[in-house]
């Protein structure tokens, strides 16, 4: 072997375990990964790594996995400063009582930049890199997400009625059409369209959804079967089902990203086949809203491609993915009655080729190969408390938590160290947390 | 106030919150726990602390919720070696081709000694200060459970077939008396009796069983209704259901502990309503089994005692019951229907003092009153990732892992001190866990 045959890159990685995604089902031992600028140039052995390459850096990780960086496709960011607000409430009285008033007393831009930071920092912090957003004065979460360093899908959000954020329809649709313009190829941020959900938003508002997506390459991404009273009040009033709606009116295509989808009858899988439409699944909000079950292992088996959300963190309440993963591998089995269902490695492979997949970046995002873009995690499975470690996969699903993230990086940009945020000013954020929650709780003890 | 009314006591916490679990639904502020020797001497508010109580050691907490520690009433310790071995799999085949024949050749009082340690530590680590076991060799998991300092309640295995810990149920009866014998009347451990399942022992085994707890005044756990075969297999063989059986020879009392439950038809509402019988739900085994989910709103509004468990780490993956408590909560919800359902404070009660009650001790354990035992957990709220906390109960069911436990005391004995265990040797028990893994991992390779 000659000297010109040694490659020099940036960033090598030594790790114990390596779980790539695809292919499927693969553990690979003592792997090292190699990122030169923002993209992964190779995974090769340790030993082939002595050979062939030369690091400015190296960082070992005898006791870790790396995987891809997770995919958390669904969640109102902001909503973090309303951690906890109100619990264990009816749905409506949750919204009408609580939630609803404390947006309209609270949610301005300065809300935004706050909140979003807040949940961007938990979201690192459990090993999340790329997040999908739907909330109010999407241009400032976009800034936020972008200034940070880490992916997001900004989805601005299309309602009938005015809100802080605008006047209505027409408003939105302006505003959402100079984000997808501000943004759009950006590698980082990813305009997108927000319809609420069938029920809150006119055929004519999702026409115009459908045409702007169509003019400018924006997904969509909305609400649909949250509930049974959704689709049982939609058949009373209209004679058809919410899906079936969507589909009329061109909206079930590879474009369109469905989250929820816990009210699914034999019509609606057939409506869903073949379509391409995504679905996100929130088990956790599902369950603590009584939403009701997203049939997982049935839409999987129509070949229907299911990413994961965590939901806001008002309803949920937290957004650490690894928490959703064991959630909705564990409740796939009980719901379709085998304790097969949802293996661990495609319970991983949900959060993150699968949300790849739905922002249409499967090329360079979601799973660990030469040439995609550097979205690396590492868990440290040396924790004491949940030896032995016989399956990496299993362990990652069934006895993780997300603080068991020690590493991560977006880009080749590293953005956790041996646990600690390297590109978050904790300490600052906490001062502005803390005051947004006094503000809150005086406001909620009126 | 004269220098005579001030008490003398060892231990003084001050701490953030207090959530005594009884008086329900009740957050204090600003409190002092006073521990003297193996009791809480009182809770008082810190101004009256200081005038009343002069302490031997005072401990300052002011980001964390004090409350009792947890009781986890459903396990198999020593299947902590077990953990990840084989998941994804039907019920038959993980029992079949990975359990039993890891079981048939590992398990030993070693193994048991080394296993149960394993747990105790996961235990401890994440808050609970009370477990119930059912494994092999509860002599020795007794031992261990004693000198690490941590109340259990050990429940001797009686089944028909031969195991490695004894031949048949003369035998397991003659081992299980000799142990209730040896521990009865100790504040620590405590001996019961446990029955597998009705498809796995007799009539008359279980008549012996109903004899022995009379006569020796000791509980009875049995995993019992866990699935649905079970029940249908019952019906079809006998023309009985398990529960009307169990009823029949005497078994549906208070000293009885039902686990799982899964499986509860309106008549058998009606066979347990009154009975006095107490119901230990593992949410998550029920999910990862694909077993079916336990009514526990259906049961609590009969009346009935609903406590918690985690089951066996090799069905779960994790003895972390923040994690249980969390699953039982948004699983109960969705169950009944009704997003009021188990609130986070009836959570937090059916993971103490309904556990205590389960155990006969709710005068002493399972809540935080002047007057009962010292077994006390403090978990640490000051996390920035989960911020902010408007309602501390929320945040330990909703947004809380176990590992935000920083201290815990069994009878005023300091077990966790600053998230770090005091009397667990946890380097020395990891190379004992090691070398079982690597004898383990290479019986499965063959």
């Amino acid at each position: 072997m000659t000297a010109d045959t040694i490659v020099a890159v940036d960033t090598r990685i030594n790790a114990r375990w390596l779980i790539p995604i695809e292919p499927a089902n693969t553990v690979l031992d003592h792997q090292a990964l190699l990122i030169q600028g923002d993209r992964i140039a190779a995974i090769v052995s340790q030993d082939e790594a002595d050979r062939q390459y030369r690091a400015r850096e190296t960082i070992d990780l005898p006791h870790h996995v790396l995987m891809p960086g997770l995919i958390n496709m669904h969640g109102h960011a902001a909503m973090s400063l309303f951690r906890g607000l109100a619990d264990d409430l009816p749905l409506m009285t949750w919204l009408n009582d609580h939630i609803w008033p404390a947006e309209g007393q609270f949610v301005s831009a300065d809300f935004i930049a706050d909140g979003t930071a807040l949940a961007i920092a938990e979201m690192l912090r459990t090993g999340t890199t790329t997040f999908s957003d739907m909330y109010f004065f999407p241009e400032v979460a976009a800034t936020v997400a972008h200034d940070t360093g880490i992916r997001a899908q900004l989805c601005f959000p299309l309602i009938e009625m005015p809100t802080l954020w605008g006047s209505g329809p027409d408003d939105y649709l302006a505003k959402g059409e100079a984000l997808i313009r501000q943004w759009q190829g950006n590698p980082w941020i990813m305009p997108a369209i927000g319809p609420h959900a069938p029920y809150t938003v006119t055929d004519e508002s999702l026409a115009r959804a459908v045409q702007l997506s169509g003019d400018l390459g924006a997904r969509i991404q909305l609400h649909l079967h949250e509930t049974a009273f959704e689709v049982t009040d939609a058949v009373e009033k209209t004679g058809q089902r919410p899906l079936d709606r969507i589909a009329d009116l061109g909206l079930l295509t590879s474009m369109t990203q469905c989250v929820h989808m816990t009210q699914i009858s034999d019509s609606d899988l057939e409506t869903l086949s073949g379509s391409g439409a995504h679905i996100i699944h929130c088990p956790e909000s599902n369950l603590k809203l009584a939403s009701g079950l997203c049939p997982v292992e049935d839409l999987s088996k129509l070949g229907l491609n299911v990413a994961i959300g965590t939901d806001g963190a008002a309803s949920n309440n937290n957004l650490d993915l690894f928490g959703e993963i064991n959630t909705a591998a564990m409740l796939a089995k009980v719901v379709s009655g085998d304790a097969a269902a949802l293996s661990a490695h495609r319970a991983l492979a949900m959060a993150t080729i699968n949300g790849a997949r739905a922002l249409g970046r499967e090329h360079e995002l979601g799973s660990l190969a030469a040439g995609k873009l550097a979205d690396v995690i590492a868990i440290d499975l040396s924790d004491p408390f949940v030896q032995p470690v016989y399956d990496p996969a299993s362990h990652l699903v069934y006895s993780n938590h997300g603080r068991q993230v020690s590493h991560s990086w977006i880009g080749g940009v590293p953005q956790v160290q041996e646990g600690r945020l390297t590109r978050v000013d904790v300490p600052d954020l906490m001062l502005r947390v803390q005051a947004w929650a006094e503000q809150i709780r005086s406001a909620q003890s009126n």
